[in-house]
């Protein structure tokens, strides 16, 4: 039953959420196809169509003119814009466009080489250094990539150009590393994950075997990267081999007990060995990942999902280090997370790793992107302070407002191909029943296998009430149904048609295993209080802090509400927080909060021997994912806590 | 009167300073004369007596054997060491270590050209590439601590070899920029300063001439060494030339408004332009010398006097920002600082620039040294966290404890000179009074002046009492003699013969101007209250915390007194701190405060919805200069302080 395409089954229909698909389809989608055509003007040139069409002439005619441009992992880009459109395409088709994504994939069939190979940066530029620079040249990572989307486009359209195309592709990478028994492994992990998906889409072993090779192989020579770059002596970003954190290669990846290095590159590796582990059902990779998982969000995870603490290397950093102003905190690492947690959550069901899909979902994630959907952080700081975020030279990657385009377009369509397939974390139907994890409003057709639909209303983040609505199609849909109970709800209230139940709960989730019929409604009431959340003191910048969440969202002081001044906040202890009313013309809906706190007078002096005066103030604050938006301010999320 | 070599004619005698003279005397300048030689076991080599001797067999024999080793300004190492030697002989006559100076000083002059040029690097190296490239290979820079020994060695031992070879160099120098108009000015400051020196040692007007010459020039050309770079095509260390910040050469001197790049660069500049200012009455430059001083002490200057808020670069960053842990603080910066402003207070007499010096003397120079003078901090951060300090990414510079001897050794003399020229600072004598300005015990020889001596005694900084006592040669002294009033002290009693008197203060110095015979005795009591200190709320790091000062002293939490647990204290607003009686067991004899605070008990988890419980308890400070010399622990300056 893990074979329902969820994707191709949930309607998304709330008004949060189908709001950003909209964006996702009409402004997102748009102008990464346009970027990637190179059709926008003032942008940096993507090149990545025109990479393909010359690798595909190069390979019928012997020759191409002009040079590869771009990242050494543009393809991916093209890769992920694909995955997204399928999604999106799932939900609403568009003819046009599915024309004019068969038109690429036929120009991505004709750059691939007889033996299965596929990779426009070596077939264009390096012919001949195949498989000679796993650390740095990414040619795994872009095939994962390309895996995905030919997975995503067969399941999503039916049509399996694509997935025939990667399945040769796969087939020379096994043939190279299985076969022929070449050494190493992926500098970026993606491909792990890439083959897991790509073996249940085709039932293919040896998609599964060489996707279990990569983990295993992973580590064991610790020093491959190096033995890699002696002998063949040629380097795409310089980085130095001897740095095996940054690329998770210091140890067997069953050894590993810290999340370290590349954020993106740990999380996807992550994900990648818990799919696998629930597959072969492999007790020692699935203890690790908990290790990691545990390590990650007990020690080296924002209070909004993001992950990385450091710009340098995009890495995690140590234990209990999580500067606000200086995170590195990418978007994509969030959505790596977001990854990461869903395995977990199928190899181990629990409301835990739902959680933290959750906080990654409404904070990290969605602040990276405008609310209108045209601008992008890649970074996602919990504290701006203008004159000095994207300024200082320890703060040029932590941009105060969200740029326009970047030339390395990860993140973007990395938000595009989450958002469009968000169907995947909001249900999952397993063996053991139909899980709701993520509270969206939409229907789910399950007439293949609980024989009707289920429908979901709710007004969630902002609404606390959940309705689940059944359309069975022969009087009654047997369905062992299980909820999520976020863990920020002390008191959940179940009902069905007004009567209150007791459900079962376990691990977070409350088990309504019924005949429903048309007439049932399930209802479902969180205690969505405002709270206020600590840190443990181990994390130095926090200590006399506190953050304000309500329901799944993190909330943060911006200037523009509070007289440019967020700095000399702060929140009163056991001071009241008060909800606004659903403000539906400001930041694009949102409810707003007023604590009762402190401003103190600004010293003129930089240091002083007066504590200055304080009064009692009244404190705004929005959800952190709205933040920046309005102009150059100062943000705040964590913010000092006075008697 | 400023002609008085104040280091030859103040016999520090007080327990705190001469305890650290006695070090520098026999700790730091024979490990570093050792260290000179290459005579130091187990410690990278320096080669820089060596580098002088194939320099000086290079210009008598036409060849060398061996090459040049060690940093491009390794010739300011043996440099530093003499001028600190210098001191210390005009202290304490060691005829020993006068020999092995003469010795150096020789072989220093047989490295000489015989146009004056002098510099090993370029002699053994690169021979054809004199001043090709001002910007990185720190040419005058060597000259300009080559020129301070010289003046300092004449000045302490009366013996001129080295300040003739000194001038012969700057008449070279002169020469090739003034004579013959070679364009530039140097990449890192350092000789305007040295010059000035030079010409009041000499009074030779063209070092004047040529000090001026390179302030002036500064900047007028920013893209100076951009063409040079282009033209010459050699670097040393791929500094970018277009990073005018990094040497402030953005602007002419007197348009420059922010203090920014490279803080030693900086602050030797800024101390070079100042003295340039008085010297020459320069109003416009004193004016630039007085807006940066304020944009360092009013924006960018750590409670310690440390600056530099980022290890990119040792640089100056933004305004307001300064971070605590992962803070640059070079000691050589706050040499600096110290340098600059002593020469502010020359300029404009006020109490304010006195108030940096000893802010900066007593926390961040004095903390660089390990209190038995073995080992040294470059790098002076406010917050030390154990697991993250010296070892994340962003804090690899920020060591939690100080290291044995650095490759790169401008520190630890820097410290050296410092200490053993600190009469300098403690007195000044001007036309217009003998200036007691940092309250060090000992005895000041006036004879030449005001025909006496005047013997200053306190225990400060932990005493708050100071005595002048007075040897008049002939029955009476007529002393203009002005005292500081520290800005801390808000309550200052002054006494003649247990008589108390109301000096005229102004600008922060109280003006006592008598005929003083031998029984009299000035008493001054300062106002040592313990006080907290805050900072403005446009420091981030700082919001919701205060940090605790006496005297001169700012103090701190160390692990090993409060628990191993500094992030769970917050200080009782409003609670007491009391003062303990001075323990001359504990870290070389100190005061420790004791603070009504709270310690919160640790949360499990990262985050929780709950408060943690709090109990009242007592915080142990200890001074600032004494932390990290029993080991790994945690160092917290700022706390957070609570009703």
């Amino acid at each position: 039953m893990s074979d329902l395409k969820l994707v191709t089954k949930f309607d998304v229909t709330d008004g949060f959420f189908a709001r950003y698909r909209k964006l996702v389809r009409e402004v997102v989608l748009p102008y990464q196809e346009n970027a990637l055509n190179d059709r926008i003007e003032g942008a940096e040139k993507s090149h990545c169509i025109e990479n393909f069409r010359m690798a595909a002439k190069k390979l019928h005619t012997g020759k191409c003119d002009g040079e590869f441009y771009g990242m050494v992992f543009q393809d991916s880009d093209v890769a992920k814009w694909l995955e997204g459109a399928a999604y999106s395409l799932a939900q609403t088709p568009d003819g046009e466009l599915e024309r004019r994504c068969d038109e690429i994939i036929e120009l991505i069939g004709q750059a691939q080489h007889e033996d299965g190979y596929l990779n426009t940066y070596f077939t264009v530029k390096e012919p001949d250094k195949r498989w000679t620079n796993l650390h740095e040249a990414h040619e795994l990572y872009c095939a994962g990539h390309m895996i995905e989307a030919g997975v995503a486009y067969a399941e999503c359209t039916g049509k399996t150009r694509l997935l025939q195309i990667v399945c040769d592709m796969a087939d020379c990478i096994y043939k190279h590393f299985i076969e022929d028994h070449a050494e190493g492994y992926p500098g970026h992990p993606e491909i792990e994950l890439a083959l897991m998906r790509l073996y249940r889409c085709t039932k293919e072993e040896k998609y599964k075997e060489l996707a279990l090779h990569f983990i295993n192989v992973r580590g064991v020579n610790s020093d491959y990267f190096k033995q890699e770059n002696k002998k063949n002596r040629w380097s795409v970003w310089g980085n130095d081999p001897e740095n095996k954190e940054y690329a998770q290669n210091m140890a067997p990846v069953r050894m590993q007990k810290k999340a370290v290095g590349h954020a993106v590159r740990a999380v996807y590796l992550y994900a990648g060995m818990a799919d696998a582990a629930k597959e072969t059902q492999d007790e020692s990779l699935a203890d690790a990942c908990k290790i990691l998982w545990n390590n990650i969000t007990q020690c080296r995870m924002y209070v909004t999902g993001a992950i990385g603490s450091a710009y340098e290397g995009e890495a995690f950093t140590k234990d209990y280090h999580l500067p606000n102003d200086t995170a590195y905190a990418e978007t994509c690492a969030a959505i790596g997370l977001i990854f990461f947690s869903n395995k977990m959550l199928y190899l181990e069901r629990n409301g835990k790793y739902t959680d933290i899909i959750e906080r990654a979902l409404y904070n990290c994630v969605l602040a990276g992107m405008q609310l209108d959907g045209t601008k992008f952080f890649y970074v996602n700081p919990l504290e701006v302070l203008p004159g000095i975020s994207g300024e200082a030279q320890t703060h040029r990657h932590a941009l105060p407002v969200r740029p326009k385009w970047f030339a390395c377009a990860c993140c973007p369509p990395n938000v595009a191909r989450l958002l469009t397939s968000i169907s995947e974390y909001v249900w999952h139907v397993t063996k053991d029943g139909l899980f709701s994890n993520l509270f969206l409003g939409g229907t789910l057709d399950l007439s293949d296998v609980y024989g009707g639909k289920v429908t979901l209303k709710t007004e969630y983040p902002y609404g606390n009430q959940v309705e689940y609505h059944f359309e069975p199609q022969n009087g009654t849909m047997s369905i062992p149904l299980a909820i999520r109970i976020p863990s920020w709800s002390k008191n959940t209230v179940f009902r069905i048609n007004d009567k209150r139940i007791n459900p079962e709960v376990k691990d977070g989730y409350a088990y309504i295993s019924r005949n429903f019929s048309a007439e049932d409604v399930v209802i479902v009431e969180f205690e969505m209080l405002v709270r206020k959340i600590y840190t443990s003191n181990k994390v130095s910048a926090n200590t006399g802090k506190a953050a304000v969440e309500r329901g799944p969202l993190i909330y943060c002081a911006e200037g523009v509400d509070n007289g440019d001044d967020v700095l000399s906040l702060s929140l009163m202890k056991d001071g009241s927080i008060t909800v606004s009313e659903y403000l539906p013309d400001k930041l694009f809906g949102i409810q707003e909060l007023y604590a009762e706190g402190y401003k103190e007078t600004v010293s003129d002096t930089l240091y002083s021997y007066e504590a200055s005066r304080e009064e009692k103030c009244k404190i705004t604050l929005v959800p952190y994912y709205t933040w920046g938006n309005r102009g150059l301010n100062q943000m705040r999320v964590w913010i000092p806590e006075k008697k």
